[in-house]
């Protein structure tokens, strides 16, 4: 909840329900900054964990009671969507709902394959759906079919080693979201793409390796992408509260961080970790 | 030239000017082939050489007097346009045309860069330039570079293992077009494009491989494309003509052909043959 706002601020006044998310900088004069684009800055953007702001202090992040940002990196949180709920969307949710909107995945009838069921698959499922997409998970466990359909409301679940079932999907997917940051095979899933079909990578495996002949025969996509500019950011916090889309996360007090850290290395989280600032540092 | 026209052939006419392409034969019934897509079509297209055919026969492609084919396959050569500098527009001019296309990079001022100078490379120059595009040429060797500039009128011409010119060009490049069929890096090249930037590969090396930064950091694109539909085809082929656009050829009688397989080994054309079939075969 915004504290103060200094003489210049015309955006936001005390008392207003914002979040800030992965950067809290950038030059605000090259083209990617006018077009509100800033975490592409040609200088840089400032991320908000521990970088060098344009001042020369370092950024400390969202661990404190307070944070003091230009307006611009700060995102108003629709009335009715809870505080808590909103931090996921200022990571997970923008990385994922930026090259979704940017490759046109909003187009009801079409089919999403999401690769990975963690924050960034969980929103992807998510953001799916509300676009009126046909959606399949592929997870390397069966353990997480019932929670991606009966929870997640997905339409389809495929264990990726199942090479039956991959077989029974070829060029049957309009899109996939790669949320998978383990290594795994690029061709496989590729094949499961049709003609002009595009594959948006918001993983970090070590390498991505294909055969040309996975992008070339079906004139196929593989992009990138990493979070998003402050006007889609935004648009999609606007539309998660029109839309009542929640991710879905698990609220702790800040004395439970190590532990949950351990978990998260273990994999042990529906679907992201909160913590719970305003009542921890009480 | 078109020698007889069967009944039902509404398009063409004896002594029509016309060419054929890689493919001579589809379902005509999929969403590929109703979007005149043919080369994509779901049964899969019939390739014009050694190709089994809908009823079974085997094709044996353009060496020979005359060629059967389905009017749908078969593209007028406008009239001013040379047949024999045509042929090779029906593939490697396609090839480069239509993912340039579908990639927006026919807006002038914008910047090219085209890895490789063959056939498929030459032509990527010559529609850059006609686009308007600013052009840089990558070759592993400087004896392509006065043939580069002076022939091809490309603006800027890069030896690919010279790190300092690499370097100044860090994300200056709004396209590339790969058509390196030789195994390379990818990551030096996509650390040229500019953020969103897209690299398409219409080469054929063993295979593709970079690190997810150098798509994610960027939001940049690896697209690939095999040729094109009838309809691109014909398109490319009326704006030849209208742009006067030619590929580079040395045409031959087909009893050198032996001699020009060697040389096409040895890499040792500009940029391609083709052969005077009319006239060999007297």
């Amino acid at each position: 909840m915004v504290q103060e706002a200094g003489p210049n601020v015309s955006r936001f006044k005390p008392g207003d329900r914002v979040g800030v998310g992965t950067y809290v900088n950038s030059c605000k004069e090259c083209e990617y900054c006018n077009d509100r684009e800033e975490v592409h800055c040609e200088k840089g953007s400032v991320f908000t964990f521990n970088a060098i702001d344009l001042d020369g202090t370092i950024t400390k992040g969202g661990y404190s009671s307070y944070i003091v940002v230009h307006e611009r990196y700060c995102f108003m949180i629709p009335d009715d969507y809870p505080l808590a709920l909103a931090a996921p969307l200022l990571c997970a949710g923008i990385t994922v709902y930026n090259p979704m909107m940017r490759h046109g995945m909003n187009q009801p009838g079409k089919s999403l394959g999401v690769i990975g069921l963690g924050g960034l698959g969980h929103m992807a499922v998510k953001f799916g759906k509300a676009f009126g997409l046909k959606v399949t998970v592929f997870s390397t466990s069966i353990s997480k079919k019932e929670e991606a359909l009966g929870v997640l409301g997905a339409d389809n679940f495929v264990v990726s080693s199942d090479q039956e079932q991959m077989k029974a999907l070829s060029k049957s997917l309009d899109f996939i979201v790669d949320t998978a940051s383990g290594d795994h095979p690029f061709d496989p899933y590729m094949s499961l793409l049709k003609t002009a079909g595009v594959l948006v990578l918001v993983g970090f495996p070590s390498e991505v390796k294909f055969s040309p002949a996975s992008l070339i025969l079906g004139m196929r996509t593989v992009s990138g992408s990493i979070t998003g500019g402050t006007k889609v950011t935004q648009e999609m916090l606007d539309f998660c509260a029109a839309k009542k889309i929640y991710p879905e996360i698990e609220l702790i007090p800040i004395d439970y961080a190590n532990e949950a850290l351990e978990r998260v290395v273990k994999r042990d989280v529906k679907y992201r970790f909160v913590i719970d600032i305003e009542n921890s540092l009480k």
